[in-house]
């Protein structure tokens, strides 16, 4: 048995400070870089790749929307091929960082509302997926399991690594409980260990709305941003490796 | 004898169309790619990277600061930690588009007010050299001769292809008059064509306060986004191949 | 018998020109100003209200989305806070260049994507209204008829000005065509100049799924941005100035 | 004896929290507070703008350079046009809040770079100046006395408001100690009140380079964004206090 630990990280831009980085760093096996578009400077963006470098993490590009002001969080009508070329971007960005770092690019995972929208909006992930092979065909892409984001990797050639939300509540469909329902946060760390557990344990957690529902991960997201993204991290960390359950990256 | 022909160009931003790339590219054996600081989006830049494909132009980074509303043609203070990531930033964010058409990144020359501080502050222009050698050591960087910007590169270890601007009036020092004096443009594309030839010629011209300057070029410096710019890359074109200089990219 | 001539104008940014002020001024009798969230620079939106005031040419603010590259084409998910904020910086922006010439603020009409979002979504118009009402609520709202966007602004107390498109084909319903739909714009001088003279003398026009559609209008947009733009302010103004319709602003 | 003590403060940007508005405005009179050149998106900007409101502290415009990711910290050769039009635009955009609250715009104070080059350049203090006296020539004008910042400012026939610095070192010529120089910032609370203390009462301070130096101040910073600022607001205010100063805006 083993997992990854993900978190998105780098999104300071200039002076301003955004995440926990150097806290996150030492407790996750890899990070989703920002490019500038919702957060992460170029000066930032080499800090990032320095401390992931001196922690041993795997480096994956974060690509959003273009809203530095809205943080990626707001949804926008792009065309598929300005998602194509806002992806593509991205990635070379930071991937010039870590080619100067003598790092490669170990993965591809969208940020905000653009993962949002390529969960639900096949064009949208279609040129996500396009953009990742037009870089790299090699480099995985990471999706929410049973999305038609998941359907566009593969179908695309990508390999796909499955995420799951130890911090988020799930419905009995298998689809992330809305922020707007009571209970979609799961802020104890406590909890959240126990929960990433099951996920891990028996591929499976309970649902918002009764029941369960199965959860197939092969990368846990810890939300470094989030004040308590630490102590999360610690929590989730400490019962998987309790469970002799392997933390490795993918 | 041969010569590389250079334009600016991939300039343009989102729906704000900026020079005349479809009458230059077929004029010049090199491009230098703007990457989203001073001019160019990525739907933008993707487009600009397929016309050089489809004319067989030679594709370079033109890095410049971060200055949109600017264009980056205003000196910014930026320290020297702050260009070597803008420049690596803006050289991967190119990268990405070449790569995905199979094509290379030929050079690097920077753009506008960043270039011309790195030809007179000693701790940009190593900035900028080592951005490059940090992408990849192998990739020249497109220098003014005689300035501390070439030492710097030739320092780094880069390969140095040497400029020269047959639209721009030099002074007996050999550098560029300052475009406040009068008489620091040629405007005419048959005197431009004309200095064009004595450049590659005989290596000098005539300077701006009289004399002559002695002029090392491997490549010449086209302004494609001037209204006349198309003009004079004709009449430069025109002047060079009627004397046999043999038009080919570094 | 009179209308107003509207244009949206002030879209250039640093030195990137867009549309065709310096030709759509003389022509017509009020102008949207961006304010530099979709194009307008602080310099180039000095220049439009300087270009106005020389005209004698009204001025209204032109807010839009947070989005340059995408011309505040894309529709955002912007929170109705966010749109409130987003719209009273706009007009303060544009006011304060206004108030510096002697000018004041003549009305207030979002731009592209705002705009449209406005006409079917309750809670964006709502926010639009109340920002024009907290800057000045003598100052009014120009809006597409018939929409939640009219009545939220006649809600919040506003004096709504009612727009019509002679380039945009109507559906029978009332609403605009879809940019997607064949005939949708109407490219020919003559056919706008001849739908603007049918809206105004008879506030009807034909529609383009059959039939006639009821056309309220106190002022005409003229889409100065495309390259017949010129050409089609001259027929309409031509149009109605000879059948005795005076054309003055509202 | 009475004094106003200012703080820069509604430099927060989106999701990016900075300074310590918080807990600063209670301490002082007035604050000078961004409109999203250097910092301050729409929506900060009126959350800082109703905090003031609610602490009835004095609001002024806070103008800097237009570079987000230096914080405006950077030089940048604008022309005197483009500081104009710069200095305007942001004195609009936050007047349009103030205005939507019922607050009158109290002072403008420019911001880091955009201060200390008008301080030295005359050029761009005529242009701030110029900008200032165009939105509304009763407006003061935060200057660093001593400066050609300051007799501009007073050529255009504004209200000068002197203003001193408690927390940096002078030079005995009455200029601020580079911040390379050791000992250029005062990071003790109460030696920076103590500071404050001998500028108020005495009109002077110690030089870093020897003797002591002539300040004339009508109104004392306090650097909100630093760590131990609050702290620091509290010593100077306490020590004001204890001296019979009032502590009253200009």
């Amino acid at each position: 048995m083993r997992i990854d630990l993900n978190a998105d990280a780098g999104e300071s831009y200039g002076v301003f400070t955004y995440g926990h980085d150097g806290e996150i760093f030492p407790l996750v096996t890899s990070v989703n870089l920002a490019s500038g578009f919702h957060g992460g400077s170029p000066s930032r963006m080499r800090e990032a790749v320095a401390l992931a470098k001196a922690h041993g993490v795997a480096v994956g590009a974060h690509p959003g929307f273009p809203d530095l002001v809205g943080f990626g969080r707001r949804e926008m009508a792009l065309s598929p091929e300005e998602v194509y070329a806002d992806v593509l971007y991205q990635i070379g960005a930071l991937y010039a960082f870590l080619r100067a770092e003598g790092l490669g690019l170990h993965h591809v995972k969208p940020h905000g509302a653009l993962y949002l929208k390529a969960c639900r909006d096949r064009e949208t992930a279609r040129a996500i997926a396009e953009a990742v092979r037009a870089f790299d065909p090699e480099v995985p892409l990471v999706v929410l399991p049973g999305t038609v984001y998941e359907e566009e990797a593969r179908r695309a050639g990508l390999r796909v690594v499955l995420e799951a939300f130890p911090e988020r509540a799930y419905l009995r469909d298998g689809q992330l409980a809305p922020r707007s329902l009571p209970g979609s946060w799961i802020t104890d760390p406590e909890e959240a260990a126990r929960r990433a557990l099951r996920m891990v344990l028996e591929g499976r957690v309970e649902a918002l709305d009764g029941g369960e529902v199965r959860v197939r991960a092969e990368t846990l997201c810890i939300h470094g941003d989030n004040p308590r993204g630490p102590e999360v991290a610690r929590a989730v960390r400490k019962a998987l490796e309790e469970a002799g359950v392997g933390i490795r990256t993918f």
